[in-house]
């Protein structure tokens, strides 16, 4: 079975949806036969690249509230975060264009580290002192995560680097209905949106394993020449 | 959309299989939607590993034929292949266990260079004068695919690398009803059994995108907390 995240590292919900997608995932019997493939998704795509704002002045512009209950809402958050373990600093957080992360994450994918880039990349936005926003903060988690630094610098120089991939998650999500984050996929079958609780995620996983279809053959197919476990080809 | 691939680099029509299915999406119109996953599943398991016997020996034997018997076998397989523009040896080629080398592509599958080790063994073992079960050709491969040598190496020498990939791969295959290869599965929802024509390729890659479902719901799940791309979350 395989479930793709589709998710951004500046969204806290999928920061918060991810652990506790894991902790349903590490109690379900079948987890050794479930993949887990992350997705671009950008939060906030129109946000100029190289520019970053301080995440309260910039909810409080989105939402029109005041700075005091836009930390509010970040305190609420946060309340959310903490109830899962997972650290969430309340001032200093910048917010900016993360198309330049899911490149890097893409190269992530291909070396096999995407997963620990991940984790890191929102350790360090949410958790850390540190913005996820400064390319050469950026590299050091591509080092920490396992990623060659030359290749992660030429990925992050060149602009159009995994810039399909992105696009190709973007389009899929477009075309599955999702248009917000974090948005699970199971087997193409089932759709969860959003941070749920790991009970939640335990039924969802539960539901696909249980609703794996047998495959139907290909109309007009006839049978094809194969070869057997016993080294025989007919 | 998702293509698996089950197969083998000892089985012949995996080798011609590959190349028709790759022919066939070459020439369909959604082929940038479609991801290509290479699963494992080993022909003759019970060959003991370390040894190896000369192809035409091997199928005289499991077939019960004489020697220019099963010369014609594979003399009718190679114009298949040749028929695709493969090359393919009429003597001198080996037979024996692949496990190794199931374990070094997914080696190579966790460092984004599956495909290409995948076919530097197919033509190696089919094309070449060469003999895939020797470890240092297999390095070889494994260098020219991309594969840094040390790292190569170290999954060869220890035989648990890996090893846990194959056998989940090879769980699944039995799974979803594949007793033998080449065994193509588009979006877990169609099958295709054996070295196809392109034609049926085609077709199946058709029918499949244009089945694609729509996502259900998971029961009982409510509104999760999402983020959506105006940097908003709710």
């Amino acid at each position: 079975m395989r479930v793709e995240i589709w998710s951004d590292i500046a969204c806290p919900w999928c920061y918060i949806g991810k652990a506790r997608f894991e902790q349903a995932l590490a109690a379900f019997p079948h987890r050794d036969g479930v993949e887990v493939v992350h997705r671009s998704f950008e939060l906030d795509p129109n946000t100029p690249r190289g520019t970053t704002a301080p995440v309260v002045e910039m909810l409080a512009a989105k939402y029109g509230r005041t700075l005091d209950e836009a930390r509010s809402m970040e305190a609420n958050v946060a309340s959310n975060a903490h109830g899962e373990g997972l650290g969430y600093v309340l001032e200093g957080r910048d917010h900016g264009n993360t198309f330049d992360i899911h490149r890097l994450l893409h190269l992530a994918k291909a070396r096999g580290v995407q997963d620990a880039l991940l984790d890191l990349a929102y350790r360090t936005n949410f958790a850390d002192e540190r913005s996820v926003f400064d390319p050469e903060v950026l590299i050091g988690l591509a080092v920490e995560a396992g990623l060659d630094e030359t290749e992660a610098r030429a990925v992050l120089a060149d602009e159009d680097a995994y810039a399909d991939e992105v696009r190709a998650d973007e389009r899929e999500a477009a075309e599955l209905g999702a248009n917000a984050v974090p948005f699970f996929v199971l087997d193409r079958r089932y759709g969860v949106s959003g941070g749920q609780p790991a009970e939640v995620f335990a039924q969802a996983l539960e539901q696909a394993w249980k609703d794996r279809a047998p495959l139907a053959p290909v109309s007009g197919a006839a049978e094809g020449a194969t070869c057997a476990p016993d080294g025989t080809c007919a």
